[in-house]
């Protein structure tokens, strides 16, 4: 099986997996527990908690762990709302959101917080302009992705903050596809808190983090919580968090040359298209100033629908998806494509293809000859039946 | 060192840790995804719900997936709640609760709804009289714990649930202590809702599960909530849970044989305890009516403070507590405590020791030794100086 289906989830790597197993059997106490066995879970917590904040250029006491990204933008937004005067009801959103994201928003909106929602420009961008038409003298936090997992497309985050703080309004970024895959680094970027993921670093499921700059004033979602400094309940996981965060090291530090091989790997892919003469775009725009991530692909094979496309590369032993698998099984245009304006019959042609560390020439090779022969096929299966007809 | 304390956490089984390896490494494909890498993860989670079930006489379709047993009380209680008819906004829990359902309690106020709290009678049991007083037209639901942590009581669930269903009143109960201890039949006990952990049972940390009859309505915690049937939001921690169900499976099928080991430790613990003549006391009332966890020790020593003696036997190589790991720290007399009007002063030398699978004779003996020498030195740590200065 050839696996291209990264930002998704990874496995974990031989380390990782070592560090889980050496915890969970030697280092099994309670990190809550007073006593000795529950002090060597606390001081390897507390590395964790370092080594994590180093990653991001963050201090450690901002480090809180969660069960997992989505975990972590529920905790991280509610916490911050909650420590806000009482007169900053109004949370800022982009529609290209994480689902966690539109889900959070239907509960903020029971609790009587009042919800915005932002569309992007048309390169899936949000700009100085487009915060101001939507920021309001209520508007206490926004939260915008690092990066679209479906399209890898980067926001100008530096430029957005510093917008963002000269009006006294904090920012929150889900940072789950571009932490450990590009520099993320809480200083540079100006965010205030920042929602991160093992899963998608080669560390195991079930663990993640949210970083809050400390000096942010906030409030524990859930009164009186006790642990991880009061941000969330629940015995904490020192065995997947020892396992994530060393995970989260080598992936960090191979994250230069792994960033190189991707940027390679992408043109290849584009190069191969064209050669092969596919009818397969981009989905993000050409546009020079546009960064993206590089092992990120969203595309949209046209006059194919995207689930058909997935499921007969599976047929052919490749994994590839059709968005964000936390939406997945769910036959409507995704967040992002809507929030990028794209019509319903090109949204439903959307796939993503998302490299990871193993991922080679040959991986793109067979998915090109994969497209190639679907695109020879002359099925029922196209949605466009003139197309067919034609013998486009 | 000697560990006692695997009521606040347990070691992971080596099938455990195998499975979670394998897993890991090899289905490690988002469950979500509709690919094979995906399917294989579905998969094995549909496997964990069916054996879940079974191991509580449920159905697979009660089963949903948690990170863990504080989240498992928080999303039970919030979405049956959100499931009852409009009039239905009373909630009823009892005093000796985990810390989670304490701080849920605080949190279902600032939702809007009314909370009740119930003592137990001078055993530690709540009867179907205090039911009775406390039961108001608008309780929608009741949540009694299984076993107390501190003390090992166990409630007697099938006459409460009787007598909750006849009153159109819905049970939830926190099974965190009892599952895989004792057994636990979701049809025998007659509960609406369970809450089970995984490190509780020789699992990893960061999973636990929730059973909800089918037939009860609930509604999402999170609106819009997609995975785990719409329970939870997240990606699945198919490893974990993999990790969780092997675990779960090896201990209650060597549970009554541990039981009936554990019987006969805790025997053979409090028979040293008179015949060294110890001035300690179990915190559990003499009534042979009273069923009691045989694993859980919930005792005083009688002028000592509990931390002392925790550090105390901490420095000679034994780990005890002083009671539920997620309030260790915090030098107030716990729930627990107060629900059984502990005065103060008796409260704070309360200390748990807790029995695991590994625990052996040899072990109970060096406890009780480190009781007597304790017991012989006349330093200042005592709390009634009077006691000292009489010798006793």
């Amino acid at each position: 099986m050839i696996y291209l289906d990264y930002a998704a989830a990874t496995p974990v790597l031989r380390e990782a997996v070592q560090a889980f197993q050496k915890l969970s059997t030697e280092v099994y106490g309670n990190s809550s527990s007073l006593h000795d066995a529950g002090g060597t879970s606390e001081s390897i917590l507390h590395y964790c908690r370092m080594k994590l904040a180093e990653m991001m250029s963050g201090e450690a006491e901002g480090i809180y762990f969660t069960s997992g990204g989505t975990e972590s933008n529920f905790l991280a937004v509610q916490s911050i709302l909650k420590g806000l005067p009482s007169g900053k009801r109004h949370f800022l959103m982009t529609e290209m959101e994480h689902q966690s994201m539109h889900i959070l928003k239907r509960y903020l909106a029971e609790l009587g917080y009042e919800v915005g929602v932002m569309k992007p420009d048309a390169s899936g961008i949000i700009t100085t302009d487009i915060l101001k038409r939507h920021l309001r003298p209520d508007t206490g936090l926004v939260s915008i992705q690092h990066a679209n997992s479906e399209t890898g497309v980067i926001q100008p985050l530096a430029e957005l903050s510093a917008f963002l703080h000269e009006r006294d309004v904090l920012l929150h970024s889900d940072a789950v596809q571009t932490f450990a895959k590009i520099p993320v680094s809480v200083e540079q970027l100006g965010v205030d808190a920042l929602s991160v993921s093992s899963h998608k670093v080669y560390g195991p499921k079930g663990t993640g983090a949210v970083y809050i700059r400390p000096g942010v004033n906030w409030k524990p979602a859930y009164p009186g919580t006790l642990h991880e400094n009061g941000f969330r309940s629940g015995t904490v996981n020192v065995p997947g968090i020892g396992a994530f965060i060393t995970a989260a090291e080598r992936t960090v530090s191979g994250m230069d040359a792994v960033l190189e091989k991707h940027q390679k790997l992408r043109s290849y892919f584009f190069r191969g298209l064209r050669e092969r003469r596919l009818p397969i775009s981009s989905a993000v725009p050409d546009s020079p100033q546009l960064q993206v991530l590089p092992h990120i692909l969203g595309c949209f094979f046209h006059s194919y629908e995207g689930q058909y496309v997935m499921l007969e590369c599976n047929r052919r032993g490749i994994c590839i998806s059709t968005g964000s698998a936390c939406s997945a099984g769910y036959h409507e245009p995704s967040n992002t494509m809507k929030a990028l304006r794209i019509q319903r019959e090109q949204a439903l042609q959307f796939i993503r293809i998302s490299f990871g560390s193993d991922t080679s020439k040959e991986h793109i090779d067979q998915l090109l000859d994969v497209f190639e022969a679907m695109n020879h096929e002359k099925g029922d299966h196209r949605i466009d039946r003139r197309s067919k007809t034609h013998g486009k």
